[in-house]
């Protein structure tokens, strides 16, 4: 029996642990997309207990309590911290399987210097040298990110944001890596016109300029891009459900515009193709600005409308949207190329089995000199676990160029979360490990190391231009 | 090479051996859900040939004969017991992987003693040594139910059912566990309404009285769901191609209702209305008397009409519905747990592709002290395998929690495939023990042991409240 | 550390290296769908360059090395041989998990005799080496075909070829094995009245009579498919996006024909009534001569336009297909199957999801002394890898009858590419021999060797009429 989550977690071969302990290990992190909040960082936050900083706001850990018929009160409700903790705990000794099972462990052993288990019996003493850890502040934001050797953080920033927070970060050079922001416009894209035009109204007052057409919009957006680039963004995301692609001319979509803006509803077919023109538009500033898209998509959020309503949105309650299609991506993203205007671009669905799809749909885009232009990203959300990383690297190797894979994010508003990077670094370990063991590849110890670098490290940093 | 089949089989180390042997063996097996006719429990059936037994009704074995190529009078027609066992045992020595290998050889081993391989040159051997024990009466139906450790069979109902079989059993008292109807109103859902109204005679019939509206027919279902209550019942199933959700008024419902009942056709949306209304009906129902409601989806039947004409429906020519959505279940779910009317309900679907969408969607509603209160069923049908269990489980733990899963049911006809039970924990048991070999898992013998204890029995008795 | 690909080569057993090298080696290829020339057969083709013979039209190549950001100088365009040899190289040497790695190592070891890695630095010496052989003239298409020990070639030809290739090489004899045509009607399907029209004037052409109504059309093919029987013809072949099945009357076909010819476009409705129509009467004339017919669907082609316009169709840009439904497809085949006409049929769809689909599918129809009547053919182009067969593999044995498998084809335009018939027989051995060192399946060299031999070969002379 190996021991429980040893040095050698998940390296099962020699090959394996040279390639992790030598190789990996020691890479920086580049964590391109996530979700803390930059102000998290600008204020160096620490946090007064375990349970703050694992239950306050991780709706993974929600989830499988949930599943364990722990009541609402030890979530979300007012239970002390350590009921709160120790219905966890309740619930992760039986998660046999389950990522958080690792994850938990990891930050345990990396940022508490913790090593056993986590249960019923040893939750009291480790809720306490937690906390006295905690509470010592021997973990704020800044050590955290310095310790787990960060070279870059992508935090997840709307349009209308001023940048403020990322402009003290960059000011006062506390933070060791770079923090940069990443340019999220969702809100553009709802077709409920109430709030479309309530969103058009923050546009108008941080950009200082009035939007009465579309013209105008792609004005301030540009404007708002350029600022985003001035503190260092690299890259834009957006959050869809599919991506469409009907096309319509100049000015249907300046009608559709005008609906939204008096705050009309828009019909299916409407929304559709406002979306592509807006997509089109952005598409095209990010090629010129060098940024990289990230799409993500499949995804249906607030299955459950009583826990929405009494709880609010993002607490546990998404879902995986299936049978998504991927042929209104195939055409937007062709239409860019034909207009070499293709931004490189990262492709994320929620539903496993879009692997093999956008595997070889990746395959249909490039540009020279870039490896990997278009990247299907790691696995994500609900398949960011051992099978689901080791299905996604299986699925990219014998559909795509493995060592052009520019690798992990943690996509986490946990500032403990970087663990993560060094999971899905043994699972590619192993996993090119395993090749070489079995005779499948051939052992060479500089190319692989080099290979195992740039998947951890390398090639996300000149993907990304950083 | 490990020996074949025996003791240790699918137990590849020492931790799985342990909570194979150890915890799961000897736990009582509930089979919650399973086709066997109440008649046959109660009139204590036997069996004067492992033909009869094996090949008389089992679709699975005729399919894999057919995939051989052997004659249908072999299968369903008229040749001699022993040419019909010996062209099974022809095809079964091919069917490298297929889980009837398996089955057929853990049912020789365990209730006729017989260890050795079939096929085409054992078979003569294993013919007469099964059938002489059959005909020496030594299993009957009592016996196997005793000898298997079965504490529960969820036999398979019609509301039209009057569960004299059922009662039956239930007085005499002969039977070492127990045997509950479940309650399964597939009729209610044609949307011929030749048959409907055909089937709504037969409830007026058994109901002593009259159905000519729909709360009528509500009325009959309730006293129908009372009475078996009565008798034990702890749940429903419902066989569905997708689950609908199409809301309509109390007026447009009763319409609809009309015109089943005059036997006139009805459109697909009509249908989707009528089903989704009477789902609405019966699930609040389940709710308030504590049943579970399993949801079966994803089939085709009857692929191949000229099978179908020639010996009937049930013979071995349904297949897998791809691209099924599960939006309309989730619509459904969610407008029942608004109501605090949402049962326990388990979700099978016959296409491997949904397992982790339905993971997810599982997750999306909880219950205060119910542990897994929606639950992915175990592997079903086309999917009751090696790798289908195993896909399941992991598809299960690395999205949900492990240790709340109900566990295994036979789906069966047959009286002899309660050693699936034993097939299932074998796989639960390698597939937690790997986990804590490989150091994934911590080793915590009592409390792994009482965990394969609760999926292999405890859970589905309190789940099932029996 | 197993040996780089040496003889034992994905085989981690005894009774898998047993299967293979005693029993799967040896046996003849039968390559039943391949796209290779025939006259390149027949004019014995030699290459000078082992950039011709590699690089000059292998799309699969070229993806990989677009992945790798290579510029298309150095894929399609006017780079020296050395340089896009050098350049291939630089990226294979990062293929970890790619089916080419394994390919390109084969190839070099068994036609080459070179068995060290090919990367950037062993580049030059294995470019000289292979060079010097080609040269030199040991490596013509005759002397392949016999060293690969190939029984079979099936080559893919249109209805309006003359066959004179295939009569050649028929009447040369210098061939060791047999060269047969496939009968591949796709331009039959063209839903545009233009290329349409354009194709029935070949067929009026090379048939020497007039086509103005359907019927006419229906008797050239007829004439035809007797063409393509006299030379040797065994099978037909497919390529679909997906299966349709609208009913038409006759003269609703027949009016959708004189509109193609016309040049007129029709709607999508009528073309898949054509669809459907030309596909029921070459059904059951496939099934009247003892035909095979092969269905590949799943694909949609030249994603990327720009590149279309460049540089031409088949150059790397086609995509999986998602959410196919093989509704159409199931009801086609229960329409030949009623009236007594489905020939032996092979599925192959792009999209990996859709195995345990299939695998239920093939199930449903069956014929008196034909194992495996419908099959579900090889893993296919973007899944013909090691991960891709093996899920094939146990995908097809846990809902069919792994011992009726037809086995192994290349699909390729490469002469060298028989080796992956190899490189299946590993897996499948690996996979059998897996069975059996694990206790799951019983011992018996001699009835495992044999169904080994009929997986390889046998099976397919059969189930072809070869």
């Amino acid at each position: 029996m190996k021991k429980f989550m040893d040095e050698d977690f998940l390296l099962s071969s020699e090959t394996a642990k040279v390639l992790f302990h030598k190789y990996a290990k020691d890479m920086p992190i580049i964590d391109y997309h996530c979700h803390i909040p930059p102000r998290e960082i600008a204020e160096n936050k620490s946090y007064d207990s375990i349970t703050t900083l694992w239950l306050a706001g991780d709706h993974y850990k929600w989830r499988l309590m949930r599943a364990n018929g722990i009541d609402e009160k030890y979530i979300t409700g007012n239970a002390s911290d350590y009921e709160k903790f120790l219905a966890f705990a309740s619930a992760l000794e039986g998660a046999v399987g389950n990522p958080l099972y690792h994850w938990s462990h990891l930050e345990l052993q990396r940022y508490f210097g913790i090593d056993e288990e986590l249960n019923q019996e040893s939750a009291k003493r480790i809720f306490d040298a937690c906390n006295t850890k905690l509470q010592n502040g021997e973990l704020g934001a800044h050590k955290i990110i310095k310790d787990s050797n960060v070279a870059c953080v992508g935090t997840t920033d709307d349009p209308v944001d001023d940048l403020a927070w990322h402009s003290k970060i960059k000011n006062d050079g506390f933070v060791s890596g770079v923090v940069i922001p990443t340019f999220r416009p969702d809100q553009l894209f709802q077709a409920n016109g109430k709030l479309f035009s309530a969103y058009i109204k923050q546009l108008v007052e941080v950009a200082g300029r009035d939007i009465s057409k579309i013209q105008d919009l792609y004005d301030v957006m540009r404007s708002r891009m350029d600022l985003f680039d001035q503190v260092g963004c690299k890259s834009s995301d957006h959050g869809m459900d599919e991506i469409p692609y009907v096309l319509a001319t100049e000015e249907e979509v300046e009608r559709i515009f005008q609906c939204l803006m008096r705050g009309e509803q828009i019909t299916e077919n409407e929304k559709e193709a406002f979306v592509t023109a807006m997509m089109l538009f952005l598409g095209k500033e990010y090629a010129k600005r060098g940024w990289v898209m990230q799409l993500h998509f499949g995804v249906i959020r607030n299955t459950n409308e009583k826990m929405f309503l009494a709880i609010g949105k993002d607490t546990g309650f998404d879902r995986i949207r299936g049978n998504v299609s991927v042929d209104g991506l195939a055409k937007y993203m062709n239409h860019l190329d034909k207009e070499n205007a293709l931004p490189k671009t990262i492709l994320y669905s929620l539903d496993p089995n879009d692997n093999a799809v956008l595997d070889v749909l990746c395959g249909c885009f490039s540009e020279t000199g870039v490896k990997g232009k278009v990247q299907h990203g790691a696995a994500w959300w609900f398949n960011d676990h051992l099978p689901g990383m080791r299905d996604h690297l299986e699925d990219l190797a014998s559909r795509g160029l493995l060592s052009s894979f520019v690798g992990m994010l943690t996509d986490s508003r946990s500032m403990l979360s970087y663990t993560r990077h060094e999971y899905f670094r043994r699972i590619l370990c192993e996993f090119v490990g395993n090749k070489v063991e079995n005779g499948e590849f051939a052992w060479n110890e500089e190319r692989l190391g080099k290979m195992i670098q740039d998947i951890s490290y390398y090639n996300a940093k000149e993907y990304f231009g950083l």
